[in-house]
């Protein structure tokens, strides 16, 4: 994307857009939260067709902002001025593209980022530029649960940092779980009648409406309901619990995955393909999903999704490589593999059920991408807190992240769990520092929303995990 | 993506662009190639920014066109009058994504499409709209090779629908081969002497010369060059021939996968990670590769890239799990795994290695989703058809197409392998047509030059498997 156009889009028709930033510096004293709060400019009760020019970002300008508007560098854009082909630079990278920080925003010293330097635990609030981020997001107060005592049913993860939310509007679980569940019995026919406490027990409703607050209506939360039912069928039918197994997986999942991408065959082949969606329930609930998502998005909103299923269904397999050859993995293989098999389709689809899109070039950004990829590695070691438990009971060694640690690093599974409630503290806060950052850094109100969106999201997967007590329950560790 | 989004690329700042639509009607006679052809905007001397923004697609109108431009509805986008949320017609989508055909121009009647109804082999012109797409696009003559008696050596396969190209420029050819080998020795010392003569025979300079005419410099074909160099590695050394074998490879891939596609991860676990990227030639490939190939793109085609591999490995994984379990898929099946594990990053790159970008909302359109995927088919069964022989030395039964027709319907190899003829054709012409169909109904200039670039990437693969005698020869079936 040429620095331009990137301009173009940040500074919107009335020029204005970065110029507030001028003012965001942490020196700034007092910056009122209502002053520099992105507007919510998507009406949620409509149900709009994203624009690829972001509309005019109507950011306020705090009183007394004047002086010069420094032009704004978007990060991780190409430099116009260093052609990086046929110039020498080209021809000897010296800085990776994983080396992080990847968020930069050279022309605003204020604006420094902190990096993975996390801030410490027990302060729990960001720092610097991302204070001023977390501002421009609404953050929700963090908490980290109480260290001390054993937790009662329901409790979160003693010392897990995390951010509570308010039970979801009762109305809204109640008429999702209805429609959900007539989905899967009436419309892809996805489990036998002995499966019916599972599937309520997995409280799709709830868990959808706690992660979608910004959603329109229960339509656009079907979206959501309907791939996180099929992602569920899919892992437990095809690699986990009900008959999965790592044989044959990779075949599986390709064949699941064209419901999703689907197959440019000679009409010869077609219609055997085309048979091939209904034959099981991952496939039917896959396909049927999927044909509501993709009428619903834009064709990159879809685009985005598949790649991340690929992703997804990548970490499936090298998952099932270990289990096929009881490997243990090193830790940071453990934590390369999750972050391929993770809850990433999930967050990332919060524009498409709130009813707008993040434009596709600032969803591209390297920036965005990882600030996507800290998130999704932090939600999914929740899960493997809180299915720790669960996951004991399964025969062979299951893997999750306290129990690579204890393996690898000669060190208790007590001590491997809590160590794991760390990384995922580290995670989680190097989510919000650099989540925050990029708002600070590109205050687009669609950018905003979907990081706001993506927040929600972890927090209402927390909630989530917290208090399905069907499915979850705590180790004796405190 | 929205309508009036779409219209405003697709019309740019002239308020032409579509208008000369009206007069490349079937029926029209003698249209001027000259006056419908796509100028070349982008000037191929210089490696220019893409932009978000396209220009203004200065496509001639040709003399005598008059009357009312008709609002051009592009093929795919999300129609605003009717949202799908919400409204009853998204609860009970009537048409699979999936089902052909993807491209509709309703307003444009004169555009109908042919389908997947493909013009049979003899005349081998393509009909209607796509002839007038091919002018615009400016296809190469088209050949079926002669069907009578066998082949020589460097002969094309008999009745294979292709277009031959002229020999490379010696000069590119001999500058790019010298500069790919030593990126492979000095850089990423990714193999030991002894197998120099493959890597030589390989012939990756020819291949790529072949395949990117329209790349302005050598070192934007350095950056197909080491990508190929990479992908091939990854092959070799992880799946095939090298060492490589279906046990453990969900996670040699997925670990390679991260070169590509950066971890995200704590300080603690960060460093491991990056080491392990320099562990062997294929990660060593692969990260280096990227580099560049970040550095030289746009964010958005490096994301478009990062999901092209990720589709390449799932179709890796698919192929071992069979190879792992001796199982024959149905022609289907093996025609949805070649879907992914497939050449399709190759050609989809031609537009950072012309030095140009498709915007990406252009690129997600089902159409044009649509159309990589036939050429990506065509072009990947190319390889199962000069690589037979090749195969038939592998230890065990190597899967391709031929083997596979021949297994699952019960003909002898020799029909098995002419009948394979006759798919590749069919997706061939079938690409072609609705190639042809996508450019008339959508003439940005960016577009045109994509798919002139896919088109020429096919060609360039054919003469590749044709003239690399090293590697290939041909069956006695005729």
């Amino acid at each position: 994307m040429s620095t331009p156009a990137i301009e173009r889009i940040l500074r919107g028709p009335s020029g204005l857009g970065t110029g507030g930033l001028l003012r965001l510096t942490p020196s700034a004293p007092a910056v009122e939260a209502s002053a520099v709060e992105a507007p919510d400019v998507e009406s949620p009760s409509a149900v709009e067709a994203p624009a690829v020019e972001v509309a005019a970002p109507d950011v306020a300008v705090p009183e007394g902002a004047a002086g010069p508007v420094p032009e704004f560098v978007a990060p991780g854009a190409p430099t116009l001025e260093a052609p990086a082909v046929g110039a020498p630079a080209a021809e000897a990278p010296a800085v990776s593209e994983a080396v992080v920080p990847d968020v930069q925003a050279p022309s605003l010293p204020a604006l420094a980022l902190p990096g993975l330097t996390v801030p410490s635990l027990p302060g729990l609030a960001p720092v610097g530029a991302a204070s001023l981020g977390a501002t421009l997001l609404g953050v929700a107060p963090a908490a980290a649960a109480p260290s001390g005592g054993k937790p009662g049913l329901g409790d979160p993860i003693p010392g897990l940092y995390h951010h509570p939310i308010a039970e979801p509007d009762p109305a809204r679980v109640e008429a999702l779980s209805l429609k959900i569940k007539a989905w899967a019995i009436d419309e892809i026919e996805l489990y036998p009648p002995e499966w019916e406490k599972d599937f309520d027990g997995f409280s799709t409703g709830r868990y959808m409406v706690a992660c979608h607050p910004d959603a329109p209506s229960i339509d656009h939360l079907m979206l959501a309901a309907r791939l996180m039912v099929a992602e569920n069928a899919v892992d437990d039918c095809y690699c986990e619990d009900l008959g999965g197994s790592p044989v044959g997986l990779g075949s599986r999942l390709l064949l699941a995955h064209t419901a999703l991408d689907p197959l440019h065959t000679t009409p010869e082949y077609h219609p055997a393909w085309e048979a091939s969606l209904s034959e099981d329930a991952p496939r039917r609930s896959y396909h049927s999903a999927m044909e509501y998502f993709v009428r619903a998005s834009t064709p990159s909103q879809a685009d985005r999704f598949r790649h991340d299923m690929a992703r997804l269904h990548l970490g499936y397999l090298a998952e099932a490589a270990w289990a096929e050859t009881d490997h243990v993995p090193e830790v940071w293989e453990y934590l390369a593999m999750r972050q391929f098999n993770n809850f990433r389709p999930c967050p990332t689809i919060t524009d498409t059920v709130g009813g707008y899109e993040l434009p596709v070039e600032l969803h591209a950004l390297p920036a965005m991408q990882r600030v996507i990829a800290l998130a999704g590695n932090a939600t999914t070691i929740v899960n493997d807190l809180y299915s720790y438990t669960k996951e004991l009971s399964s025969p062979g060694l299951h893997l999750n992240l306290p129990v690579v640690i204890s393996e690898r690093e000669g060190v208790s599974r007590q001590e491997g769990y809590l160590k794991a409630v760390e990384v995922h503290n580290e995670l989680m806060l190097a989510f919000e520092a650099e989540s925050a950052a990029l708002a600070a850094a590109c205050p687009v109100p669609t950018l905003l929303r979907f990081l706001r969106g993506v927040a929600a999201w972890l927090d209402g997967n927390h909630y989530w995990h917290q208090t399905n007590t069907h499915r979850y329950t705590l180790p004796d560790f405190w």
